[in-house]
C-alpha cells in the first residue's frame, strides 16, 4: 500500500515550566510523516516558504519520506508559538500564523492519488474536503483536527467526518465535537456518524479505540518527566497509520491493536525531548523494546 | 489466612443528576466487606447505631461477612449525604454526621489479631494507628484515606503510612499528599515512605499498581452510565484484597497484578447501581465474565 500524509510543515516556539526552544521544526506532518517513517515509506503533502532549511528536507529523504508533495512557496513557512502549564494538558497558543499555509491548495501527485492509506492532519476542514476528492478508492481514510475548527467550521468538519473511515481525536475534542462527557457515549456517537473506527487519545491516560464491534484500550507509558508534549498526537497518528500500511491488512481487528499500540510508543517518544528531537536518535530497537515493555505494563 | 476489614457502615444519601436515595445503606466497610465476599469470608470491625436494620447484619452474615466486629451502640449510625455532578468525580458533600463512630474505638475479637491481611479503610489516622497496634505479625497492611484527613491529621496520617504495606488512593488523593502531579513520580514517593505497593486509582481511566520494581495498569471498564459512583473505591479494595487472601500469596506481582483486575471489577459493577444493590444481585460467573472481559480489553 502507501500512505499519504496531508499535514502542516512549520516552525514552533515552544515554552514549558522549564525550559524554551525558538523557532524550531515542527507541524502535524512533520511529527506523522517522521513517526510513520519508522514503519513505512510515507508521501508527505505540505508548504513551506522559501524559509524552510533545506537539511531539514535532506533529513526528510534521509528517513525514507517521500517529499515530492511538499511545495516551496514565495513568502514564510507557517508558524506556531505555544507555553505549556505545569500540567503538560494545560497548553496556551500564542501565536498562529498559516503563511504560506494560507492559501495552500495542494494538488496531489498523481502517484498518490489512488489505493492508499491517506491522513489528513489537522488542516482546514475545506482543504481536508477538497484533498479527499482528489483521491479514488483510498483504502483507508483517517482524518484529525482540533477545537479551533470544531468551533469555526463544524459543517465542513462533519461533511468531512462523513467521508472518513478513522477519526483521531484527544479526549477534549470528541467531547466538544459529540456534546458527550462520556467517552463511550462520545465514541459511539462518532462511529453512527460515518467512521468505522474512532482513536481517543487521552495523555497520560493511554488511549481508546472503538469499532463498530470491539474496544480495545492502551495505557500511557508511565513516564516522570514530559519535556515537550508537542507532537504526541500527530506521532500517535503517524506510529498507528505507519504501522497499519506496513501490516497492509487494514480490516483485521488484531491490527488495529496492534497499530494502537504502536502510535502510543511513538508518541511516548517524542515527549521525551523538545521537538522531533527525540526521533532523529530514535532506533527499530528501542521500539520494539517499548512495544513488548507496553505488553508488560498490562499482561496479567 | 484472613481478611479484617475495618470501616464505616453507615447511610447515605444520594443525590445524582438523574434520581435520588435516601438513607441507604452504605459506608466503606460495607462496599469494602461485600466485595470481598465474592472471594473470600471477610472479618468486618464497625460500629452502627440502634437504627440499623437487622436484616443487614443478616444479609451480612449470608453473603459469609464474619460480623462479631460490628458493635451495636447507643445512638444513631454514622450518615453521609452527597450529591454527583454531571462528571461522576465532581462529588459534593453535603453533610458527615459520624454519631456512634464519634467515639468508637474497636478493640479486634481475638482471633481477628493475627496473621491476616487487615485493611484500614478510610476513618481517622489515630484510630487506624489503634487498630494497628492490636494486631500482631499481620501478612499485610493495606489502608485508605481522603483528602479530610491528608489536610485536617497530616502528621498522623503520615505516621501509620510508614506502617501499612500498602496505600490505596485515588489520584487526587496521592497528588494532595505528595505534593506531585505525575502520578509515577507521586506513587514513588509513596513507595520511599513505607509502603511496598500502591494502588493508584483513576476512575474512569482505571488503575495504577506500582511495586518496587513493577508498574501494572488496568483499564476502567468502559461503561457508558455510571449511576452512583459511591463505593466504587472501597469495592476496589475488597476485591483486590479478598483476591489476595483467597490465593494466600501475597508475594507474587502476578497476584497483585490480578487482584489489581478483581478490584477493577468489582468496582466496575458497583457504579452500574445505587449503593450495594448491584452486589446483591451479582454472582461469580458475571465477575468472571468481566474479568475475561478486562483481558480482551487490552490483549495484542
Amino acid at each position: 500500500m502507501s500512505l499519504v500524509i496531508v499535514g502542516s510543515v512549520a516552525f514552533d516556539t515552544i515554552e514549558t515550566p522549564f525550559d524554551r526552544r525558538e523557532r524550531i521544526v515542527g507541524g502535524s506532518g512533520t511529527y506523522c510523516s517522521l513517526a510513520a517513517s519508522f514503519f513505512t515509506q510515507p508521501k508527505l503533502v505540505a508548504a513551506v516558504g522559501e524559509d524552510f532549511p533545506e537539511e531539514m528536507v535532506e533529513f526528510f529523504n534521509q528517513r525514507r519520506i517521500d517529499t515530492r508533495g511538499v511545495e516551496i512557496k514565495q513568502g514564510k513557512s507557517f508558524f506556531w508559538e505555544a507555553r505549556y502549564g505545569d500540567d503538560p494538558n494545560q497548553r496556551t497558543t500564542l501565536k498562529t500564523e498559516p503563511n504560506v499555509f494560507e492559501n495552500f491548495r495542494p494538488q496531489l501527485p498523481s502517484d498518490y492519488r489512488q489505493n492508499g492509506i491517506v491522513f489528513l492532519a489537522n488542516i482546514d476542514p475545506d482543504l481536508q474536503d477538497d484533498i479527499l476528492s482528489q483521491v479514488t478508492k483510498p483504502q483507508l481514510v483517517a482524518m484529525d483536527t482540533i477545537n479551533f475548527w470544531i468551533n469555526r467550521k463544524p459543517a465542513s468538519l462533519l461533511r468531512v467526518l462523513e467521508k472518513v473511515d478513522l477519526y483521531f481525536a484527544n479526549d477534549e475534542e470528541i467531547r466538544l465535537l459529540t456534546r458527550e462527557k462520556n467517552l463511550i457515549k462520545a465514541g459511539k456517537k462518532i462511529l453512527e456518524g460515518g467512521p468505522s473506527l474512532v482513536a481517543i487519545k487521552k495523555g497520560e491516560h493511554g488511549a481508546l479505540v472503538m469499532g463498530k464491534d470491539f474496544v480495545f484500550g492502551v495505557l500511557a507509558h508511565p513516564c516522570e518527566e514530559v519535556v515537550d508534549p508537542t507532537g504526541a498526537g500527530d506521532s500517535f497518528a503517524g506510529g498507528f497509520l505507519g504501522y497499519l500500511d506496513k501490516a497492509g491488512n487494514i480490516r483485521d481487528e488484531n491490527e488495529f491493536r496492534k497499530a494502537t499500540v504502536y502510535g502510543s510508543v511513538m508518541a511516548s517518544f517524542v515527549i521525551e525531548d523538545f521537538g522531533i528531537n527525540r526521533l532523529k536518535s530514535l532506533s527499530i530497537k528501542e521500539i520494539e523494546e517499548r512495544f513488548s515493555y507496553f505488553k508488560k505494563l498490562v499482561s496479567f
